[in-house]
């Protein structure tokens, strides 16, 4: 596949890519839906009258395509999906000329990614957390509550998920404060006040709802798939001193949602789809509504690079893989809705941290160091256990494909200090 | 205080209380906001002439007014909220003519409740709930946990919370479809799939913030008043069996995110001032942050009754006090801020359920029968452990004052059947 625009070969978003985004720019401040090709950007409401013509599917393109979100796009369902990628695939093609050779559109409808503004791709009105990996949830459950009582006895049966803040997620970029907030300080003692100082990331892919299910009416396993729109790299940062004391019984809260990052462009399902493989092996067997009936785990390459304060090199501390983990994103969804729980377009859910099972694919510096015990080198004798201020710490996620990469970009983001009030 | 407005004198809605709501007419099928006065509904955008008049705090009446939900009005802030009301009690009073005698406008601008239909009165964004009742969390820790670890050690020194699901908050009246899940038959037996055995109410209130915070800006426990609009009744159905499998170690999810009931009418904190008592001590005296300068719970009695299906008559079987709850909402709202998670206009917080120290005061069948151990008997030889198809749970709440009731109308709602697929 050959697109008109040029693509580098080491580009994220080659024509077989096509993730959605939201975007403004100077010139026009609406934020509006655009497709990364590229380093471009190209701009859907300014091709109105070629979606018009080219894909009837998608009714009244002017408007949805204007939205400042995805919502209303991803609420149309899978064939208007498929139509408008089929369609935009021709449309870029080095072998159609409608688009490329109108110079007057084409000025009008790329835009390059330096100069746009990226916004949130969609109005999150739910936001859950799964916790699917079984080397990660092995690996905090030995630290927080021993190696006998790690992995709790629903594990293997479900995937345990919880309800996280939709407010406090932000997009790739967004500088996040470091919390204050409740921690204990030493055994039987009353706790104390103040930031964190065991702030940490969790390398984590989040999927969007595109299509929704009435309260009451689940979604099977069957039909997942089609309800899920796309997928993005998600930054669940966590203060682990406040979490380990506040979690007790009803989950985690304050050590969570100060702050969520994710990356701005949604990889579709569709442009996944080459990537599916089998998953881990389940034991014992789920039960029925649980089972795939075919591959369901994504082969995509991720990792995590920490750049120190005051450094101005970036070390990779985390290489994984969304196929290490346990539960699918199907199963993920069609357990969350089996109890009649309605989902919304836009409803976003983490799959929580993806860690494997070697050393150097650790999803959080929890795990790395051993909640502090150890701890991970850089240059100039530069130290880290924990997420110091002033550090960044940026993810990002690409399938390998023949010749191009299916990539989802990058979610950034910069500790900035705090001090207790 | 006397309206020209007929009020009964065990009416919910004198004009000392004056809450907000948002409903539509056979006539007028845009949801729109009002205000319960008696048995009747005063249409708020139907008077905005008087509005221009009476209230030049509110800058354009007539789109705030008209809106589906209170968020815009919520968001306006105290000063705001404070006029209207002076303004509402100014205009609903005997003793001014200019709506009691205007009879064209009075025809426009009243519905009887009985024939309006009631909507969600806010779009909720986020919703939390707390564990705020040390009574209560007693309990359940002794019945899941045993009794040595029935209250966790960080339990009397914050206000525990976790995140709820925002989809599934329903409107009073709706129907709930009982769940579907995993649980456990039998000890150390891997789970079986079905309808949830062990259906309950838990008798909570809820409040809604009126103006959010920007994320890492914490509201101080002096300031979280004026960031608090008003307060509802909420039923926080729960499947006792999925809850108790599942919970470990990230807190509840599908066996509560099936559906959660709040009454349609939102008694502001203005109205409900006069009720301040102090409230439990604090033993040990919480963090700085937490720490209330004076009376901060409301003296508002709670009721439950239950009409098991089949029967005519509903039994009362909780008599509780929102001012038992040892946390208070303005500490929840610090605390749930403290870490510079952000709030929303229109977020709404659940106390947990509200229980008392004596018997008749418990806010669940699962302490009401102790997880079914017990039974509550109704007419006719009926008997209870926990919620069975086709039962109506109807949650109430009032304010006594002094000749007149501050009430919260109810909160009801019927569960209707389901079958495993």
């Amino acid at each position: 596949m050959k697109s008109f625009i040029e693509i580098s070969s080491d580009s994220h978003f080659p024509l077989e890519n096509l993730p959605y985004g939201v975007f403004s720019t100077a010139n026009n401040q609406f934020p509006r839906i655009g497709v990364a090709i590229g380093d471009q950007i190209l701009d859907l409401p300014s091709i109105t009258s070629l979606f018009e013509k080219h894909v009837p599917e998608l009714k009244n393109p002017a408007s949805v395509l204007s939205q400042p979100s995805l919502n209303l796009f991803m609420s149309l369902g899978k064939p208007v999906w498929q139509a408008t990628r089929k369609f935009l695939q021709y449309i870029l093609s080095a072998d159609t000329p409608e688009l490329r050779d109108n110079h007057e559109l084409r000025l009008k409808a790329f835009t390059p990614q330096k100069d746009a503004t990226l916004h949130l791709p969609a109005t999150i009105g739910d936001y859950t957390d799964f916790y699917a990996s079984k080397e990660h949830a092995t690996n905090v459950g030995s630290m927080f509550r021993g190696k006998d009582n790690a992995l709790m006895p629903n594990w293997v049966h479900l995937p345990v998920g919880y309800h996280g803040r939709a407010s406090s997620i932000v997009l790739s970029g967004a500088n996040i404060k470091r919390p204050n907030g409740q921690r204990l300080s030493a055994k039987d003692q009353p706790p104390v006040f103040g930031p964190s100082l065991k702030l940490d990331y969790e390398l984590e892919m989040a999927f969007f709802v595109g299509v929704g299910n009435e309260l009451g009416e689940p979604i099977s396993i069957e039909q997942a798939k089609n309800h899920i729109f796309g997928i993005v790299l998600l930054n669940d940062w966590s203060a682990r001193d406040i979490q380990s004391w506040e979690y007790v019984p009803l989950g985690p809260f304050l050590g969570k949602n100060f702050g969520t990052s994710i990356s701005p462009w949604v990889v579709t399902l569709e442009a996944l789809e080459p990537f599916l493989v089998q998953g881990p092996q389940q034991v014992p067997p789920p039960l029925e509504y649980l089972q795939e009936r075919g591959p369901s785990a994504y082969n995509i390459n991720l990792e995590v690079k920490l750049k120190p304060s005051g450094s101005n090199d970036y070390k990779t501390i985390t290489r994984s893989n969304l196929k290490y983990m346990y539960w699918s994103i199907t199963q993920q969804l069609a357990h969350h809705t089996i109890n009649g729980c309605n989902t919304r377009p836009g409803d976003l859910c983490g799959t929580g941290t993806i860690s494997g099972q070697t050393d150097d694919s650790l999803g959080s510096l929890l795990e790395i160091t051993w909640n502090g015990q150890n701890e991970i080198e850089f240059e100039a004798g530069v130290k880290r256990k924990f997420i110091e201020d002033g550090d960044e710490v940026v993810l990002t996620g690409y399938c390998q494909g023949d010749g191009h990469f299916i990539g989802f970009g990058e979610c950034a983001g910069k500790i900035l200090p705090n001090r207790a009030k």
